[in-house]
Order: C-alpha cells, then sequence, then structure tokens
C-alpha cells in the first residue's frame, strides 16, 4: 500500500510516518516546513520518498511522480495547528486548510485514493456544551483571531463531506483533540510544550487566565492508533466525523501538578491574561470512536508526559 | 467611479447595477449565468460592460480589460443563494463562495479597491437566540445538506477580516437577510417566489412543516440602499460585518394572509415536510446599521409584494 501524508514532517505526521513504515506501507511525505522540521522525519529507507510541496497550489496535473506508483490512502495533515503558528500568517492558514483540502480531494479522485482529513476539536470553538459530541455544531466566531483555523478547519469538513455525499471521494474526518508527545515543535506555543520547555528550563510556566480552563491530553501514538484505525475502517461503516482524543479532563493547575509529580520539582507559575476567544473547556465524547474503531487512548497522562519531556530535553540542549 | 458586480446578472446584482448606473458610476457586470439571468441585466449602456466570468478561476492577472480601467469598488455577490440552487452543486457552491471570495480580495489588493462581500443571515444556521445580532456566533452543521453555503459564506467572512487585520484590503461585510422583489428568479425556490407564482398560477402554495417559523422580508430596494450606504462609508468608520434585513417578523402562515390581502384571493395550502436544519426563525437585529450607516429599511411588505406579484405575473406568462 502506498500512503501519502501531507504535512509528514509536523508533529502528528512524523508519527504516522513511522507507524506506517512500520507496518510495512510504502509511504510519500510531502511537506513545505512551514512549521513541519526536516529533523522530525523518518531515518530514510526505500519506502520512503520525500517531497517540498505547498498543497495550497498542488494539483493532480502538476504533483510529483512517485516510484511508488500512484497513492491508495491520502492523509491530509498539512496546516499549522497551533494558535501562534496559525495566526502569524492567517491567510496562509486559511489558504492550506480550504485551498489544501480541495487539491488533496481532487488528487484523491484522481488516484481513486481514500482520503483520512485531520479535521480538529478547534471546529467546535468555545463549546456551549461539554463535553463534544460529533453532533454538536460548535460555537465560532468567523471573524476573530483564530477563525482562520477554525473556519478554514469547518469549510474543509463541509467539502469533504460533500465529496463524499457526491460520491467522488471516500473522504473520512477525524477531529483531533488536544495531542502531545515527542516531536512536537518546542515553540508549539500550546500548554504542554509550553510547560514542558520551561519546566526542562528552569523557567516559570505561565498559565493564561486563573489556570481553571479544562483541557484533554491525548498522547501521540494513542492518535495515531485511532488514525489508522479510521483509514483501514470498511468504507460502509464510515458515516461521519470521529472525535479522536482522550477525554480524561485536566484544569491546568492540575496539569502542573502531574507535571510537578512527573519532574520531582516544584515549578513556578507566571499568569498571563486570557487570549481572545480562548476555549474555557474542551473534552472529546468519544462514544463513536470505541463503537465504531473498536479504539481507546490507552497512554496515561504520567507515561506520556514522562516520554514527552524526554524529548524536549534532547531539543532544548 | 468604476464598480464591478460579480453576479450582477441575479437577483441583488441586478438591483445594484441599476442603482448604481443611477447614480452615474461606470459598471462592470460579472456573471456566468449559473443562476444569474441574462434578462435581469440592465439595457445596454455606455456605462455598463458585461463579462462572462466564473470568480472561481478569475484571478488579477488573467481579468478581461475594461474601458473604465480599474476597479474602484467591487461587489461580490456571485453565489448560489437559495437552497435548492445552491444544493444543485455543493462543491460548486462552496468553491464560488470560497475560491471566488480568496480571487476577487487578490484582484480587489492588485487594483486597490473597496471590496463589499455580500455575507448572509445563513452563517447564524439555525440561530439559538433571537433576534440575530451581528454578534451572534451562529449555529451552523459543518456536514449537512446547507453546508456548502453556510460554512462557506462563514469562511469567506473570515478571509475578508484577515485581509483587513492584516491591512491588505479594505474589505466589508454586510449578512443579508430574506430578501425580495423583482428579478427573483421564479424558480428561487425559497418562500416568496414560492407563494408568489403559486397565486399567480392559481395552485397551492408549498408550507414546510406547521408554517409557524418565521422569517423577514427586505424588500430589494431597501438592501440596495444599505450596499450602497456601506460601500460610501468611510474607512475608519468600518468596525465588522453588518446586518441588512427587515427586522418585521412573519410566521410563514402570517405571510400566506398578506398575499390573500394583497391579491385579494384566499389561496389553497399544501403542507411538506420541514427540510433538515431548516432555520426555525430569522430576524436581523439592525441597530449597527442604523447606527454606521443611517440604514433602515422602509417597504412595507404589503407594497413590496404588490411590485413582486406585478413582476412574476410578466415572468410567468
Amino acid at each position: 500500500m502506498h500512503a501519502l501524508i501531507t504535512g509528514g514532517a509536523g508533529f502528528v505526521g512524523s508519527h504516522l510516518a513511522r507507524a506506517l513504515l512500520a507496518r510495512g506501507d510504502n509511504v510519500s511525505v510531502w511537506d513545505n516546513f512551514h512549521t513541519g522540521r526536516e529533523k522530525n522525519l523518518p531515518a530514510a529507507t526505500l519506502a520512503m520518498e520525500f517531497h517540498s510541496i505547498d498543497i495550497r497550489e498542488v494539483t493532480a496535473a502538476n504533483l510529483p511522480n512517485s516510484r511508488f506508483g500512484r497513492f491508495d490512502t491520502i492523509f491530509n495533515l498539512a496546516c499549522p495547528a497551533s494558535p501562534p503558528h496559525y495566526q502569524k500568517d492567517p491567510i496562509y492558514t486559511w489558504e492550506t486548510s480550504v485551498l489544501g483540502v480541495r487539491n488533496m480531494l481532487h488528487i484523491a479522485e484522481a488516484h481513486g485514493a481514500r482520503l483520512l482529513h485531520a479535521s480538529t476539536s478547534e471546529i467546535y470553538g468555545d463549546p456551549q456544551v461539554h463535553p463534544q459530541g460529533e453532533s454538536y455544531w460548535g460555537n465560532v466566531n468567523t471573524v476573530g483571531l483564530r477563525s482562520c483555523y477554525d473556519e478554514g478547519k469547518r469549510a474543509a469538513e463541509t467539502l469533504c463531506a460533500d465529496f463524499v455525499r457526491t460520491g467522488r471521494v471516500d473522504a473520512r474526518l477525524f477531529r483531533i483533540f488536544n495531542t502531545y508527545g515527542e516531536f512536537m515543535h518546542p515553540d508549539d506555543g500550546r500548554v504542554i510544550s509550553n510547560f514542558c520547555v520551561a519546566a526542562l528550563k528552569g523557567a516559570s510556566v505561565p498559565i493564561y487566565g486563573d489556570g481553571e480552563q479544562t483541557r484533554s491530553f491525548c498522547y501521540a501514538s494513542d492518535l495515531v492508533a485511532g488514525i489508522l484505525a479510521l483509514a483501514d475502517l470498511p468504507r460502509e461503516k464510515y458515516d461521519g466525523p470521529i472525535n479522536l482524543g482522550n477525554p480524561g479532563e485536566f484544569t491546568i493547575n492540575e496539569l502542573v501538578g502531574v507535571l510537578e509529580s512527573v519532574t520531582g520539582k516544584k515549578l513556578e507559575i507566571q499568569h498571563f491574561p486570557l487570549p481572545a476567544d480562548d476555549p474555557k473547556m474542551r473534552k472529546p465524547i468519544i462514544e463513536r470512536a470505541q463503537k465504531i474503531l473498536g479504539w481507546s487512548p490507552k497512554v496515561q497522562l504520567e507515561e506520556g508526559l514522562t516520554k514527552t519531556l524526554a524529548y524536549f530535553a534532547t531539543e532544548i540542549q
């Protein structure tokens, strides 16, 4: 099988590439290193090809030749995903999400490939129901600082759903909740990387607002197992977006406690104002993933944080 | 002044073209007649040019020459807007909204033109607050039958807002609520055209659900006055999307009564099931338009319906 991963040098993409190679697939990786990093790529192997591609511009007519032939499965992960990264160039973010998914759907159609599209819990915005199931429509500002990502990802879901409805592409949507692990960008800007890097440097950890907002944290290997289960699902069993995340819910203040227990160090805290439109709580309902994919996350926060801290320790040397 | 209207052969566009010509502007009209109609165009005049353009594909590099030179103002109205029209080819609808606005923003930037972008009350979805002010974020399904339009329009708002925020284009968003009048498509499929055509043909009028869902109806000349006021607003006074609609609220059953009084005929009613995701109520708060634009709708429903019926009478002969 030949799998393409767009954004394959990013955090989730580089985990997925390793998992696909480990199970014997041929893997094409596309990335333009906007937020992805060359050092995230797996060791060179005959089973993998890398191409520098911007998915805003690639079409079925201008894509690079691959020695593995046409794609069987496309994992569309390319997009800046952390607020500081996606807000840095909001028009780029919007275009990567919106033009990117359109281009990848057309390529999937031309190749007869299955498309796995990375959506996000951000499509729920600042949710007014808690926890969030897939049938919740979300609470999203169309013209705010987060909109380039949130609305770009919402519009991408819509186009995928219409390609499915019109029978043109076997596209599947998964909504990623907060995920962490090795290969995260040290400047990712979200809470796990902020906290780990600060803890390792002996700096104070930044808390936005009172720290009572909650997040759920899924370890990368769990997320990848869910994505692969969805990729392997028989077509007739897919019937709409699926949440992939860990329903274990922690306040940011509780996360500090876990990190202190993992590091064995008391952490200093520095408070900052809550950014505009920041979600106050986010927690997935994963009953659909459990039922349809037979999937549940397995890695506890302490275990995942220990591995992640070890990774960041090598990153910030 | 040189104004471009995309979708200028459509319902609202053809009203706007007449209003701009009447005040002495030069007008370029672009349309691909997907839902617009050649017969809607104003009488030929030296002050107007027509070009057959699909805004999904046009760029600053490939647009037609105009004898009026570069654009001062662009009114981006091109997009199927009634549910039967926009659902007929959802991918076309999504692309027209999303790729279209991107192309028009780039053209506006290249010409140094102001962009007036037609958004819609549909971005509020099936609202959970009533009536709807501009600060309401909406309740929209990302993967439903209406999503191609709703999410396409939401993503278009986002890109406009980011072009404004980054100082690249003086773009302004207005959210159109239900509008009616001459030049509506007889097969528009929304309630006013359905009812007028049925009443004129002596057929039964279709009511979806129990008819207690509400709509507000703005006459076309009122809407156009609001759009022009927004186009003329000094740049520093624009600070975000503006609702344009008539806050007069009628149930569908009440609309039948008004139509019976205007036609002097008792109408027969046929009931159909409510379509999926159909909004149960929709009514604009227009305080921002009143304050910022000094605009309010003036035409009463009886008066507007009388004119609209006269138009449809000539259409269905």
